[in-house]
């Protein structure tokens, strides 16, 4: 079934997409519906802005990612900015552009992931801006968060000798791409009824298409006691976000190539590929893991922390950013994170 | 000069873009350059959030259309929405996805003009993305603004015996954007040398090119001591307006086509492209006029008030949305306003 976008209009395909909506935070005071959405924090609390523009061509590819994972996506990997600064999401407003090529249930899937991802995170949906595109689907979110006020943690305060942590592990999601990329170009070259076999590799795919923020680790955080002295999230590779807290914070690091956390699939993937595990690890991006420094004095509580890992230290400013390998030699960190606008 | 952008990369851009951009509001606690913006209001404000989604192709055309007057423009069709919710922008977050075509002299256009409409409306640029485009520019804005606690205007408090007021003149960027085209088809048709002839029609363009917010109206307002029951920006038309607005209320209206407030250039081009003026005035859009209603009490107050009229009044529901014409005949209003999603 196809039901053409227009038989709705702008303001019929808002009311389809968002009916029944009920907002879960009391911080949401009107959502979708005026000109603009009206909240209301109390005052301990401050308030965090994040963004994303995710562009059709450049940072998905519908030939293999199913809508509702893409609607998932996009909303996650904002409330993982906001986790990033220690805070809550709270509210989004989600803006789309599409061609004549979207159905309206295209874009009841696209919705149902985006609203799925609501309510497990339990983020309101307060508005947005829907408008035809000439060219394929525009999807800009903004997420609106809180934390305590002066509790918010930012890039710019890591301290020499501070632990450097990160959660999860690294380069699933850069892997998970590789394969997608790999069977797409599969299909494409040879009869149309080979199905891709992804046994065994269902983790990879996970990471790619239905990331998660790592909510729980602020949480373990805070119930262990921890502040981070510097956090972010891991979205253009940890090399490169390693960088901007260096950079930011004024100091050096040094991380350890044989604490860096890699998932088994990961490791046999790149094998199979035959690309540089801890390569992929530094470099690959869409991890969405937290990376933060703590006082040294907090070594202990993270040792025992669940899914944390220690990977390194901040040094003094002087001593530059270095990855240590197995073998002890130094490297210079790069940041040859994903970046489009280099890339085109 | 042309600079790539690919010379600059994502992070050197926005870098040379907000270079030296100093927050004007309190609120504004950290602005770009973090996983988030943080923002602290106090406890006795309210916080607005409206977005907008500008396509080229759609939403603008770059053959008449300079950068830094369509940067301007993408920020104030923000701050109306704010307004329009009797409130005051404070912070905005500039997403833009960009194709090989635009080089940094280009950004720094478009960027100027959204800084300019910034300083203007004393409005913090706090964030934002950055990215590579297949085709064309895409501009996401999102606004955040402030009001007053049990302060901020809605759609749907218009009550019956109510004034209907509308600010400025209508029709006027609608008649902008006719001639724009007209020139476009003639320096397409012809000679690369003619040059087009905008003599005594710079209001029709300015009112296209470099619309304006209604601060004034908002602050005379609130001088006067009158509160709207019902107020919005009109971005679709006239006709599609006073319809949300009578929908939300759960009442009609009657207007006068007399009394709809047009400027002698958009009357003058009517005749010119012989189009119904009042067709354009009511359908036209683009005016970021603010159209609003008040109690029948402060009627005096609105008939003083400068550029401000009052064109018509609420009714019952049963009674519907009509324009009653100079001949007393009664048209039943209907949303003819600017639907990109129905004229793809």
């Amino acid at each position: 079934m196809r039901t053409e976008i227009a038989t709705l209009g702008e303001f019929g395909l808002i009311r389809h997409l968002t009916e029944g909506i009920e907002p879960q935070n009391r911080s949401t005071k009107y959502g979708i519906g005026d000109d603009a959405a009206v909240l209301s924090y109390p005052a301990d609390r401050e308030i965090l802005v994040t963004t994303d523009l995710l562009l059709e061509g450049v940072h998905f590819d519908l030939t293999y990612v199913p809508l509702k994972h893409l609607g998932y996506k996009s909303a996650v990997v904002n409330f993982s900015d906001i986790y990033a600064m220690n805070g809550t999401p709270r509210q989004i407003t989600v803006s789309l552009g599409l061609s004549k090529r979207f159905s309206v249930e295209d874009m009841e899937q696209l919705y149902a992931g985006i609203r799925l991802a609501c309510e497990e995170y339990g983020v309101d949906i307060v508005g947005g801006d829907t408008t035809a595109s000439m060219t394929g689907l525009t999807i800009s979110i903004t997420c609106i968060g809180d934390a305590a006020r002066g509790e918010a943690v930012y890039r710019n305060g890591a301290k020499e000798t501070d632990l450097i942590c990160v959660s999860g592990d690294l380069g699933a999601a850069y892997m998970g791409l590789q394969l997608l990329e790999r069977e797409k170009s599969v299909l494409r070259s040879s009869d149309k009824d080979v199905q891709p076999d992804f046994a065994g590799k269902e983790y990879l795919l996970e990471r790619q298409l239905k990331p998660e923020a790592r909510r729980d680790i602020i949480e373990r955080l805070a119930q262990a006691g921890v502040r981070p002295t510097a956090m972010m999230d891991i979205s253009d590779g940890l090399s490169s976000e390693l960088l901007h807290i260096c950079t930011q914070s004024k100091v050096g690091c040094r991380v350890y190539e044989e604490h860096i956390p890699i998932d088994y699939q990961t490791a046999v993937m790149a094998e199979e590929f035959n690309m540089n595990l801890t390569t992929c690890a530094m470099n690959g991006g869409e991890d969405y893991e937290l990376l933060f420094t703590v006082p040294i004095a907090d070594h202990e509580k993270m040792e025992e922390m669940e899914g944390v890992r220690l990977i390194g230290h901040i040094t003094k400013p002087e001593l530059g950013c270095a990855l240590i390998t197995r073998d002890g030699q130094e490297f210079e960190l790069k940041a040859q994170g994903w970046n489009p606008l280099k890339e085109e």
